[in-house]
């Protein structure tokens, strides 16, 4: 049984950079403000959600835990977070995605069409604003993060086997697909910095548990909270830790079962929640949270090196709120 | 009827960088290598179509006339046309294209969700070669000519209503959708050089006149010789400069017959042999010709301004293979 204490509040840890953070939204509006109506209108409805600002957190929490928070990082953190909001509308378009956060995604609100042309130009503005930067090295990082996703994203819609899916396949696909961009936001944070690499080590690890947890809740979740249908992955056949670590543990009659959900073109309900049921009883979840902590200690670990500061507290409270959250 | 000379063959334009195009070849297969079999299966396709090389070239010949011609200029060529193939494999997907030129696209090959992530893949290893020449003037050319063309093909998914789009409306797009990059690969030619500016227009015009003959192919064009199937554009309501240019003298038979071809969710080969036939009877092949005549002149006179080159020359010849080319 997890230890019953207060989840730490997303708020909290955004408390040091706060009025940065502000900064930071400004300046997405700006850059992304557009004459051209079918853009507007995407953008509005990018802008009314919002959305948890986490990368852009992490990139000035980690400036402000390396050297101190700059001008130059509110417009790094916005041009982090225009290349999350790109790969988020190609990755629900790629996926036929309809929710995000409770939230219709711009495939669905929109188009198709609109989803792939307006994740382009929103990766497109990310690297005008990197470029206007005047230096190259935020956008070396970030060039070969976004290109990382990529991969990770293809290992994602390549990985429907089941018997053919391990641990280390869904390590390298995670790590490509979410810890690449956790990672470069908190380097880009500390560049021309000694504490890069730390914080570079830090954000890997915190985004292999931020994965992790984010494919846990999709068995543990209720919609009301996570704005998403439990149950999702295992409807669109994704296969994420707590199904693999679960299989070994399974008898032949429920990896028939599961065998049969993945072979199910539109399971029903009844087929999802008999499987999330099993992967509970096989120790899948228990698995699953093990890993997440494993990494949780990983990247407080990184943080050992960084000297003590209200940013350092932050950093090390963000550790908590990824392997705690409920949404 | 246009004057009857000998056509002016891409070969002939080539010759001057032969030996450099070449490299931008090996290095495009070079910046594209990877271990990844899904991606190399993409890749293997996408190289051995390998296409006209258009852009590479333009960059190249650019370069050439205005300072020569480096190893520099020859990955900044790989860049481009790495640029140029995200964007093919985005449009085609957003279009749902099966075919170009003669060639299954990748949408179809593949996947949509394959398609998606392999523009995105191309276009961020695009980022990361710029990044690798140590400048940012390359990356700030390039990043910008990316986002104009999101915005051109936003305008041309808009573009649907023959009553309300207009000429400059369609200068506007194509603008952004084509002479954008064609622009673009000319001006990185020339960087750093006085010829910059001159070489930029030149290509901007050059542009205008090879999308106008590319819309002109699609009504004029036959299958066997463009590699895909005439008339194309009108079957996906696609409204182009002949069809605007002759709606204004169309009797209202004729206009009923066109409206009805954009109101017909899948038109047959009779209403789109009809449309065509009216859309030549009434002028409009002819005035996208004076059109796209009209920006050609514009990109020589460009060219008085550089010094005279073999270089000089082939980009000469250049704006005349844009305007006579049969695919």
């Amino acid at each position: 049984m997890p230890p019953q204490i207060a989840p730490v509040a997303l708020a909290s840890i955004q408390q040091p950079v706060k009025q940065e953070l502000d900064a930071v939204f400004e300046e997405l509006a700006r850059v992304i403000r557009t004459d051209f109506r079918m853009i507007a209108d995407v953008n509005a409805h990018l802008l009314q959600i919002r959305g948890k600002m986490f990368r852009p957190t992490l990139v000035l929490l980690s400036a402000q835990a390396a050297d101190g928070v700059s001008g130059r990082h509110v417009r790094l953190a916005a041009a982090v977070e225009l290349i999350h909001l790109a790969t988020l509308i190609h990755d629900d378009s790629v996926d036929h995605s309809v929710l995000r956060r409770g939230q219709p995604t711009v495939n669905a609100l929109f188009s198709h069409q609109t989803a792939v042309i307006m994740g382009d130009y929103l990766y497109s503005r990310a690297i005008i604003q990197l470029v206007d930067l005047d230096v190259l090295e935020p956008l070396r990082v970030m060039s070969r993060v976004t290109n990382e996703m990529t991969v990770g994203e293809m290992r994602e819609i390549e990985a429907h086997d089941i018997l053919d899916f391990t641990e280390d396949d869904y390590d390298r696909m995670i790590n490509a697909k979410t810890a690449s961009l956790i990672s470069g936001a908190c380097e880009v944070g500390a560049l021309d910095n000694e504490h890069r690499d730390p914080l570079r080590r830090f954000g890997r690890s915190l985004g292999m548990a931020f994965q992790i947890t984010d494919d846990l809740l999709d068995y543990t979740g209720s919609e009301d909270v996570t704005g998403k249908p439990a149950g999702l992955d295992l409807r669109e056949h994704k296969i994420t830790l707590p199904l693999i670590a679960a299989i070994p543990n399974m008898d032949p009659g429920e990896r028939t079962t599961t065998e049969d959900l993945m072979a199910t073109a539109t399971p029903t309900d009844a087929q999802i929640h008999e499987v999330i049921t099993i992967v509970q009883e096989r120790g899948g979840i228990e698995a699953a949270r093990v890993r997440a902590s494993h990494f949780a200690g990983e990247a407080e670990a990184e943080l050992d090196q960084i000297p003590v500061s209200r940013a350092h507290d932050a950093l090390r409270d963000a550790v908590s709120y990824v392997v705690e959250r409920r949404s």
